[in-house]
């Protein structure tokens, strides 16, 4: 009798997209081997990891020889797959609609805005030893800015979570990258009350699993930090 | 008795993403309302418009009060909403997420790159009155044939669609961007024959409605060309 493997999923914490898969499997508890590629050791340029993803990327999923890349068709198959409460990613129409509509804005809004401060304040830096280019900063800030301000207007409005009353997968994925900088000991929601308590609502409904998919990132933080 | 209006949809053929909406919805028969937001001349940016859209843009949709926006929620909400043939976005878990998975590829590689290609041949001349850059013409034109080698290699591999055996929303997608630069006369799969039977593929599926969504990119070819 053929057994079914456990699903499988390769991640560095260190990557928005991978905590966001993390959360999704920790809070809801889907038996999982989680494993890492170190992304700045490149362990994804790997010739076993390049035969997995030939995208060389994280996460990948392999869920009984199904191999998926891509962080948001990877939650949104887990939700669906496994025994996941429907509140994840809803099956009415107009509700899955509206985490459709969050994840696709977020892929050229939140993700790039969100990973260029980080970029720019710790990933160069750190490659490169030179000091943090602060006009670039300054810009990259700003465009950031305006993304918050449209995550709060458009997305967030008057309800809880971004895409309606509970939360979905397009929360995770916006939290993730959101929380990127903290790597750099920056809040970029400090001047954004609604969407720091938005981000404490996530934080409350997923548990530990936050802590645990961000101690890496803390880790990096509190090392800099030592360092200065 | 409350009577039910026909879904309405907002677009601007000159758009790629529009096209792919103008498409599902005229080769599925979908009775709509097509109303026409000429970016060209800011319609996106009149009060009314920016009322129904804050984000300025195109395509919308709107079914019964029902806002929507971002081309991949609105292809997959018409697939579920109304009575398209299932193959357009399946619902068994691993072939919806082989569509979930390049739709959100797309976003970040065939739709910048192809879109690049276009914004310098045709769009910032025009605007301009400047020549080509030839330099950054040729990177455009070098990264978008990486993402081709990415599409023929990663998903259409031997497959006739992106997907697997049938058309989906992915194709409608990917088709529509790709053509975009014929715009400028030029066609980018001139060295990719896997990929030109691919769109030869698609066009035999959608029909006429290939050639309507079309027709307005066609007419500014010619008329460029006429120029010359």
């Amino acid at each position: 009798m053929a057994t079914r493997r456990l699903v499988e999923v390769y991640l560095d914490l260190l990557s928005q997209p991978c905590r966001a898969v993390h959360i999704l499997l920790g809070c809801n508890k889907i038996p999982h081997t989680a494993r890492t590629v170190a992304l700045r050791r490149g362990e994804n340029r790997t010739p076993e990891f390049t035969k997995l993803n030939p995208m060389q990327k994280v996460p990948v999923l392999e869920d009984n020889g199904f191999v998926l890349t891509e962080s948001d068709a990877i939650l949104k198959y887990l939700v669906t797959k496994y025994n996941v409460p429907e509140h994840w990613y809803p099956r009415q129409p107009e509700r899955r609609a509206r985490v459709d509509e969050y994840t696709a804005w977020h892929q050229t809004n939140t993700r790039p805005h969100a990973a260029k401060v980080f970029i720019l304040e710790v990933l160069l830096p750190a490659q490169s030893g030179s000091p943090v280019d602060e006009v670039r900063l300054i810009r990259a800030l700003s465009q950031l800015d305006d993304t918050l301000e449209k995550m709060e207007s458009m997305f967030l409005g008057r309800q809880p979570f971004l895409c309606g009353d509970d939360i979905t997968v397009a929360d995770l994925l916006a939290v993730c990258e959101l929380m990127q900088p903290v790597g750099g000991d920056r809040d970029v929601l400090q001047t954004h009350p609604q969407l720091q308590r938005w981000r404490s609502r996530v934080q409350a409904a997923v548990g530990d699993s936050f802590d645990r998919a961000h101690a890496v990132l803390y880790a990096l933080r509190d090392r800099r930090k030592a360092k200065l």
